[in-house]
């Protein structure tokens, strides 16, 4: 985990790496320096894959006015700067604050050095954001990048057990999940029940979860700095370093759906037996 | 945990047992005489709910000769036997070998006072046991018990996210989970595997799961003894006692879908995004 890895799609290994920031609420062009200078970090690490937090531009506790004055189109200027400070064979997944006409919606942005691949609206809302975005209506991507085959969630859309898994039945070889998990009390020892989450459903369907989460208390919420990759055997894999990098070198082998010699994790499903 | 809880369905909590068995292979009538122990220690415990393990009857690494041999029919008068030994409120759910005709099924009984109230094929084979037992063709059981609404999964079904789901969208408060886990390394400090499968499911959900391991080394395979209780939020319940029992008290509470003031983990779902 030490040494830069450098990896192309022909031996399957990508080198990952979640970067938790702190936003400044409604400080849009503050949190823009932050998103860049993660990125030039990001690639003088040599980076393949960086996901950076839900809301990473805007903040998450917004009122909707703060929503409008703070948010990005997809066509906006700054995600083209991005674009210009990714190497050729780079991703980012970065989560905004997207207005579209009198509507607010929470999206992630996968851009490489060619510009937004996609945008996409989370569609499962948490809480307070009922009252301040509307839900996306689109189902989750897949899309051919460089480091493979990549579904996005934003989130709770994680904790719907449907939704990772229809990425990986869709082809999904990693799946990046932009987040902001506020701080819940949980057992001791035990990993936050996001990950776990993540965990299971990276098992069920062997498949690489890589979720980034913020920090820095916000308007009374704390976060739980949950941030986590997860290896198509459901096992976490690195720890976070002292600058909030977890990096993590995760392997997409073609063979990794089969857990037995008789069983492999997607063929053996019954789907004419589900609801 | 230590006292006896006496609980009807007007208060929606309800005690379980798993009790980890060590079963010998091919030697119907020793592992049908610890089952019936394991019934009357678990009545005099007052448990409502007790969970044996898959194939308790015949042990796991069966030829079909021998399945054939210490089979048992799901009218076999054994079954009436447990029956009797049951309190009024009680349900028993134990895995056994059950040949039909040439073929033979992993199957498990849901017993009350009353009799057998259902027998489920498990859908989702493992490994070797493609090469013994058949897979059933209908869907795992919701049935109305004296302790709620009751699913049954067997072992592996339970890794498929739609299994778990499915019981609890249907209506199941809790889901029994009869298992043989063989046991596999894991990073030191995690949960097994399966064990985080049925955390993930329990939270997404909001049901409960009562998964029963074995215990005993049986042609070359060691066990996992990885037998847990999940409550409806997604955490362990309850420590195994020096006798192999899990016992844990758990609240069926109707509001328990509620993550937060404005989510339902049910009625949040947009399965109209799903696959």
């Amino acid at each position: 985990m030490a040494s830069p890895l450098h990896a192309g799609r022909g031996d399957r290994s990508v080198r990952i790496r979640c970067h938790e920031l702190a936003p400044r609420i409604g400080d849009l062009a503050h949190n823009c320096r932050l998103i860049a200078d993660a990125i030039v970090e990001a690639m003088a690490a040599d980076v393949q894959l960086l996901v950076l937090p839900e809301l990473a531009t805007s903040g998450y506790h917004l009122t909707a006015e703060e929503g409008q004055a703070c948010g990005l189109s997809p066509d906006a200027a700054v995600f083209r700067q991005w674009a210009r400070l990714l190497s050729s064979e780079a991703v980012l997944v970065v989560g905004y604050c997207e207005p579209d006409g009198p509507h607010l919606y929470n999206s992630a942005a996968v851009i490489t050095a060619s510009g937004i691949l996609h945008s996409y609206r989370k569609t499962h809302l948490w809480d307070t954001e009922k009252t301040i975005f509307t839900p996306g209506n689109n189902p989750p991507p897949v899309i051919d990048t460089p480091v493979g085959r990549l579904g996005v969630l934003i989130c709770y859309d994680l904790e719907f057990p449907e939704m990772p898994r229809q990425l990986a039945l869709r082809g999904a070889d990693l799946i990046a999940v932009p987040t902001n998990w506020p701080h819940v009390d949980r057992p001791p020892e035990e990993h936050p029940a996001e990950v776990v989450q993540a965990m299971a459903a990276g098992r069920a369907s062997s498949v690489v979860i890589a979720c980034c989460d913020r920090y820095g208390a916000e308007r009374g919420t704390t976060w739980t700095e949950g941030t986590t990759v997860i290896g198509a055997d459901g096992w976490p894999i690195g720890r976070k370093d002292l600058e909030r990098h977890l990096d993590a070198a995760v392997e997409l082998s073609d063979g990794r759906r089969r857990i037995s010699p008789r069983n492999d994790v997607h063929h053996d499903r019954r789907p004419e037996l589900y609801l």
